[in-house]
């Protein structure tokens, strides 16, 4: 099953991993999958918060932290002694890649800002990933997923019609920045391969919110109005139909999102036909988007009573084979135990020691596979691996390092 | 102002661009941002069906175009004749990546497909966006960024608790996708580099999502439960206070989110101070995080009561300034208009001919700045210049290809 040869893309790339939570570490770990050497750097008291996220619990190894670190090796060093910090300094004299995303200020504080870091080695990306810009007014604050949701905007588009705004359920605050840092240090990266120089890179969770918005501020430059929120309906409000619709047997997630393209006008009248009402199609209040968006309620109640007497999977057959854009929409467990992802490689066992588990992989195939999931590091798993490896040290001198505290 | 030799990673990467509407544009957009050359392949007669968003009206470029498409060029190609498709394969044999996100199987109807491009161009990276993967039950289904999202489970996360599910109000189904697609073949140009070797690479928007929700997944692990909404608080539900509280005067983006996370026990201690209840501090009722969590009811309404008394940047000021996790919740207008955004480069104005349109750049800060926005193609724009600078045609016979209606 293995197609390892496809997905070593960035063998040999090396990356010294600074980064904590999810943030930074969907980063570095979308590098870990597409085959780089991605070292964690952590404390050797207790390493990356995010092992420990049940608070008050022995829990040093817990799911989230697994899922945002497959694919990694992990070093301990501690830091705040001077030879712990001429050991990371060696480390990234021999790095491709560095990323952090700390509390403003801390990696400057530790001595490894960037000014510093260039010295040891002119070629190296160095890599940021903040809460808020250098000039934002809150640029000393601290920030998390929800934060940067609040603040760039994604909060105020969500919720239903005429109530108060939802935070999106999903972290994309953190997984989505993230994703922006990995894009923008690969094609540095090329240059660097060619140049053989580096630069600083920079993002701000709150400023890859806005990328991501970017339908909004298009229909917000048509309309001149902030986006109001109708998350039961399609945004910009003219495709109708367009929207949620209950199923049966009304539990919390038993709905279908039904979409009619105005840019295909078949996918109205295919829709007529499945529910047996082809005298709709030409019926002048109907026959046209804008007659339809105008009278939503009406085509909504029709759809929903039809809809209400199946199953999200029967409307979803009878819907989506009509050749109609549509969607169940599914919750977590569902999506855990659907039996086509883990087939297809989308759901991968991490092979890990003390709790292996089922988690979404890095979602691109590469000629037909996605990369194979391997288990994320134990704290200072391979300490001795990496002194060894990319520094030369001998076995007694990474035992010495130890004894000392150091590592 | 200029730093074009900072953002110019990608200079001299040659892409040949048949994506349309908004999954697949983000991810060929974002290499046009770092300084590739995109051209976009389109119909002669009207273009990405991106460039006509309003329906029935003559809109040959509206906001939601730009948006997508800065920094490409575009040149026209009637790939239904002959001659059309034997200059896109001429292309294609010149190109380093090309990418689609077309309906299932129209790209190799059109005699495109990845069997035929390799023969072509074995280098090539070949980059297809889907709605949903071979072998998925939905295969061969159409998807739009709704769609992705229903089935991906994002939905089924976003929305109040105990109420319906609601849309994320943002279109990252369709932009979170494109992010994925452009790093794995960032990566996979570096391997080409090397080997020669060019790929085929696919990805889904319904397993784009699951990427996207590992949060979720590591929380249902240790739950046992699928993922329940619960949009005005954090998920888990183990940071107690964490959620939105409402501002004065109570317009519909009065809120702000106010964090204090379990891993720093300050900032609760910082928030009892700031709202003037320092005795809260020590009270067993709230002491801890578990007792907060207890009384959860009791600490949201105390903290309501004292924002509801100011404004959501009064708010902001005195809560964020003391150093606990906080954001205003920002409408679309608000960010448009927020003087930081531009002077920082993370708003810039799209210098285009009939459109100027303020719009979020590229996130990531190279050397400090993001790269600078240019204009998007007007329909076929860059024909000529492409044929004449790719394939060696002449003025002539470029003038003759569009007499004859081919390009």
């Amino acid at each position: 099953m293995s197609n390892s040869a496809d997905y070593d893309f960035l063998a040999g790339v090396r990356v010294v991993d600074f980064t904590q939570f999810e943030a930074g570490p969907t980063c570095t770990e979308s590098l870990a999958w597409l085959g780089a050497e991605v070292v964690k750097i952590e404390n050797p008291r207790s390493g990356d918060p995010g092992r420990r996220l049940r608070a008050g619990q022995p829990d040093d190894d817990p799911y989230y932290f697994q899922q945002f670190n497959a694919n990694k090796k992990s070093i301990t060093l501690n830091l705040k002694e001077p030879q712990g910090l001429a050991l990371v300094k060696d480390l990234l004299r021999k790095a491709d890649i560095t990323v952090e995303n700390m509390a403003p200020g801390t990696i400057e504080r530790l001595g490894l800002g960037y000014d510093e870091v260039k010295k040891l080695n002119p070629g190296i990306i160095y890599c940021q990933v903040k809460g808020f810009g250098e000039g934002s007014p809150y640029e000393a604050n601290l920030a998390f997923d929800m934060i940067a949701q609040a603040t760039g905007g994604t909060i105020s588009v969500t919720g239903e019609k005429g109530r108060q705004p939802v935070k999106p359920g999903l972290s994309f605050g953190d997984t989505g920045t993230g994703m922006t840092m990995a894009i923008t240090l690969l094609a540095a990266l090329r240059k660097r391969d060619k140049t053989g120089e580096g630069c600083r890179l920079q993002v701000a969770m709150q400023d890859a919110m806005l990328h991501y918005m970017r339908t909004n501020f298009a229909t917000q430059s048509r309309t001149g109005k902030a986006i109001e929120r109708d998350g039961t309906h399609s945004g910009g409000g003219s495709n109708t139909p367009s929207g949620l619709y209950p199923c049966a047997p009304g539990g919390p997630n038993d709905y279908i999102w039904i979409m009619t393209s105005r840019a295909n006008p078949e996918h109205w009248s295919r829709l007529c036909k499945v529910m047996g009402k082809e005298d709709l199609i030409e019926d002048p209040r109907f026959a046209t988007t804008a007659a339809r968006v105008k009278n939503e309620a009406e085509v909504d109640s029709m759809i929903a009573a039809w809809t209400k007497a199946r199953t999200k999977h029967e409307a979803m057959s009878e819907v989506g084979g009509a050749g109609i854009p549509a969607g169940p929409v599914l919750d977590t467990m569902e999506l855990l135990n659907e039996p086509s992802f883990e087939r297809r490689g989308i759901m991968q066992v991490m092979p890990h020691k003390t709790h292996p588990v089922k988690m979404p992989s890095w979602p691109v195939r590469i000629n037909g596979k996605p990369p194979t999931v391997k288990a994320s590091p134990g704290l200072g798993e391979h300490t001795a691996e990496v002194l060894t490896g990319w520094l030369g040290l001998s076995a007694d001198e990474v035992g010495k390092l130890k004894a000392d505290k150091i590592v």
